[in-house]
């Protein structure tokens, strides 16, 4: 009789705030039932992922046990939980289950690929059960920064698994259910907690998390002592704090106009599922042009400083017919996730160029997190008694600070980095194998690896410039014409006031002239030589060595 | 008879922070007499500069006027006021003013571009004089976090300026003079200050800011509580924090070693311009070896995540034999400057995956400003209680608050950025002509401008990728052979799997038959076409439109 056992891979998330993507798996060694929490993607940037869409988890190790996973489970709506359902489901081909709000998200994104909506089952909150193979699995509403975020209630034969989600402890979060520490505790009371896993994010911060509703009163007071047009953007997917700004503006006599596509889907979904009611009704950007500045706000998209965003357009100009001008007030409700500074000021110094007045979160004022702070995550620790602690959704850094804290209060805590394989059937968590994971780009319409080369080719590119040399040569080897260089990315011109190409013409052809026929003949030699001649002449003249590409073209007796 | 005029111009510093350049004349218009204050360089970043390895100020306005310069004064020996001094020196080859530290800093700068060490004069401060043209200029010692800033009073017929360079009220800054209110006062008194050009950087801090002497039991604490070896990154040039790290390790036995040129070198020339004495005995790193990990400590370059600095190299492995490790410390007594959070924290996220306790600044615990805070900035306009005021160093929405208040406050102020030029002769400052300014690179050896489109290519391919296409014509116009595609940057392999070159050749070779003499004659027309195919087949099979660089061979009859 084989031995069963509980296992834990994370695949992204793990050692990253980002591309979420967890899994478990119950049965005997090598043929566990598996099932997969969140499938979501993280954001490229011009330093790792030039010209990349969007990054997501490498899920190769569950493709290609694809005939054992029992479900697909996604915790919330977030981009970095659900954003690759649509790009990933193919490879998975498994029921997806998901809450109402999260569910329409979902079907949302699979139709955008043209996949079948009815693979995704909408599930009902504890106490309903999902049975997937060994796994019962249940969702528990918690508090986050969009609706319906839920925590998982993993049951196996080997014990009971809480999965956090994202959450925060809010007990008035103005959208969506209130954090119930009885309903958590009892959770345990129930079932003794064998493992929490639980989100890291907000580990460093010491002081307790404030509640989405402390923002009201600040926010109407700022809104109401403006003269000119508002315009506050935040997460599009943050429904509670667009309910707070549109009541605040609506305290003002504002009408509210929203500009942004992801906040539009956001807004419509939150009201077809019933999670928002009473939003004011909204004026389109027409109607707009036509309300006095002073009784106008606007809710815009791009609170990242994301360039093709509402806000980065407002801060380049006029945007569908809207423009910003002296006198009207910007507001990050909001903060910026690390990474995004640069975006972020470029569009708050474009508005004071303008004689916009910029306000920032203003030290929390205008802004609450969306995950729990470390008091928060102790007293959770508390609430759940686990025997185990497995920390997710943070770096590093965070996941060790978890590690610690939980340590100190007795569970028996470890870092589980993307990856890492741990079995989690005894007392204590054991690493049982690295898993080789990584990333999968979405570039253009092509799922790339992040190290088939092809994003590496466009970093050197962009750092040393490129190079590209022709060369003919004809049937009988010898050089036909001189060789030809075209520069991209490079200074035309060097020490001395050379002319790079002409100076590497020069030396390249040289070079052909007096060339055996041994390199002649042989492609990669000649390649090889004429590389080197490129990167060498161009450090002596430019002080760089390029990308070079070389091209031999051989003409063939016809 | 013509009329003097008083003019100011930034080329650089104003609208940003970073490469620090300022001009100031006086005289008839157009026939003013100029001096220059600062020759600073700003970083590159992958966002908008790829490849570059410095930024400075287009000083093209100053070049051709170079014969009007009556002196360059640099208040200051940081990168981003001192940095450029021996790239841009040969444009301008006018006398330099600095004090001595500054100036034995200048002096390796041109030193290293091979430039002669005495263009460069040593001043005293106030009360020496130089007499520079019709401007008499001061340097006035105040506290930063660097030895000898300065800020400078300026003379002219036209009334007293005070450029405030960077400063900070510091009354205890370790290293230096300690800022004195009543020296400060007495400018003023002597001669009342026309105007003021203020250090803006930190003027959305409301607190006021705190002296550096407020670190020493915090960071003597901190190194004396922690067990193994201890590592500690700051600014190289802030001599000051070096001699309090280097205090408070020796206060714990520690012997001290320094990683990292600029450090190095930062410390030697406050030591032989007698700015620092007493610090303790350093050990190199071979000797760090053989000390227990308990008794020592490292300071190390990089505090701002810089790849090539000491703490990156620690934070990839052995650096010079040393290694960080469990139980070891690595504390960033330093603030991420906005853009740089990326680097910093791939650092901090490595040394814990090393079990290496990485402790930030611990919201100022660790680390002090070295910029006057907003009510330190207030409290010096009432020192000096300037007819104007101009905000400098700092980004437009930092400009546009420092005129806020100083308006608040009576006095005249406006925003001035680069290439503004303003005419300060009488009451209020005046815009009086906009200079066209811009960004110089140093890319390799050479100077390019940002705009030569060097650099756009480079953020191009790194976006998109390049496709070269190269095609050989016979002496009749005929393709001889089919096109030829190379790829960088670019997916192999599109929808339906098909390899992009190969169906890009395909379909440029199909084009070539078919296409007319009068295409297959014209390089432009060939060019264009074969372009627009690689961009639209690219775009079906990847979703991507790539740069495209056609080569066109045309065989000539010999």
């Amino acid at each position: 009789m084989s031995v069963n056992r509980l296992i834990y891979l994370p695949l992204g998330g793990a050692g990253e705030i980002g591309m979420n993507c967890y899994v478990y798996g119950y049965g005997p060694e090598g043929r566990e039932r598996l099932i997969v929490v969140d499938l979501g993607v993280t954001f490229p940037d011009m330093d790792g992922s030039p010209g990349v869409d969007l990054i997501m988890a490498d899920i190769s190790w569950l493709e290609a046990r694809a005939d054992r996973i029992d479900g697909i489970f996604i915790t919330h709506a977030h981009e970095d939980h659900i954003g690759a359902l649509g790009l990933l489901w193919p490879k998975l081909k498994s029921r997806v289950y998901a809450r109402r709000f999260t569910a329409n998200i979902g079907k949302l994104k699979l139709d955008e690929m043209g996949l079948p909506l009815d693979v995704i089952t909408t599930v009902d909150p504890r106490p309903a059960v999902v049975q997937a193979g060994p796994f019962e699995v249940q969702f528990v509403p918690v508090s986050h920064s969009i609706p319906e975020a839920s925590a998982l209630v993993i049951d196996t034969p080997a014990g009971r698994i809480f999965h956090s989600g994202d959450f925060k402890i809010d007990h008035n979060p103005i959208v969506g259910e209130p954090w119930d520490d009885e309903a958590i505790k009892a959770i345990g009371e129930e079932r003794p907690v064998k493992v929490l896993m639980c989100d890291s994010t907000n580990v460093f911060s010491t002081h307790p998390g404030r509640s989405e509703s402390t923002l009201g009163t600040a926010l109407r007071e700022l809104i109401s002592s403006r003269g000119g047009m508002v315009v506050a953007t935040t997460f599009g997917s943050n429904v509670a704090r667009l309910k707070t700004l549109a009541e605040a503006a609506r305290a003002s006599d504002r009408s509210i106009c929203v500009l942004g596509r992801s906040m539009r889907r956001m807004l419509s979904v939150s009201e077809e599922t019933g999670v928002l009611t009473g939003f004011p009704r909204l004026v389109s950007p027409e109607e707009a042009l036509d309300i006095p500045r002073g009784n106008l706000m606007l809710l815009v998209t791009g609170s990242q400083g994301e360039r093709r965003a509402a806000s980065a357009q407002l801060s380049r100009g006029k945007y569908l017919g809207l423009q910003m001008k002296e006198g009207d007030t910007f507001l990050f409700s909001s903060k910026v996730i690390p990474g995004n500074e640069r975006g972020v000021l470029k569009i708050m110094n474009a508005f004071s160029e303008m004689g916009v007045d910029v306000v920032d979160d203003c030290n929390g004022l205008y802004h609450v997190s969306g995950h729990a702070n470390r008091p928060d995550l102790e007293h959770v620790h508390r609430l759940l008694l686990p025997d185990m602690l497995i920390p997710m959704h943070g770096e590093h850094r965070h996941l060790r600070e978890h590690v610690k804290i939980a340590t100190a209060a007795g569970i028996a805590a470890e870092v589980a980095t993307n990856g890492m394989m741990m079995d989690l059937t005894g007392e204590v968590p054991t690493v049982v194998e690295y898993i080789e994971t990584g990333r999968l780009y979405l570039d253009g319409n092509v799922l790339i690896g992040s190290m088939d080369g092809v994003v590496r080719d466009r970093i050197r590119m962009a750092l040393n410039g490129h190079a590209m040399v022709t060369v003919i040569l004809d049937e009988a080897d010898e050089p036909l014409g001189e060789a030809w260089v075209e520069l991209s990315g490079l200074p035309a011109v060097g020490r001395g006031e050379r002319n790079l190409a002409e100076t590497l013409e020069t030396d390249l052809s040289a070079y052909l002239e007096t060339a055996g026929a041994k390199v002649l003949r042989d492609d990669a030699k000649l390649d090889e030589a004429l590389r080197r001649i490129v990167r060498q002449v161009s450090m002596e003249e430019i002080g760089k060595k390029p990308e070079v590409t070389v091209v031999v073209s051989r003409l063939q007796a016809e």
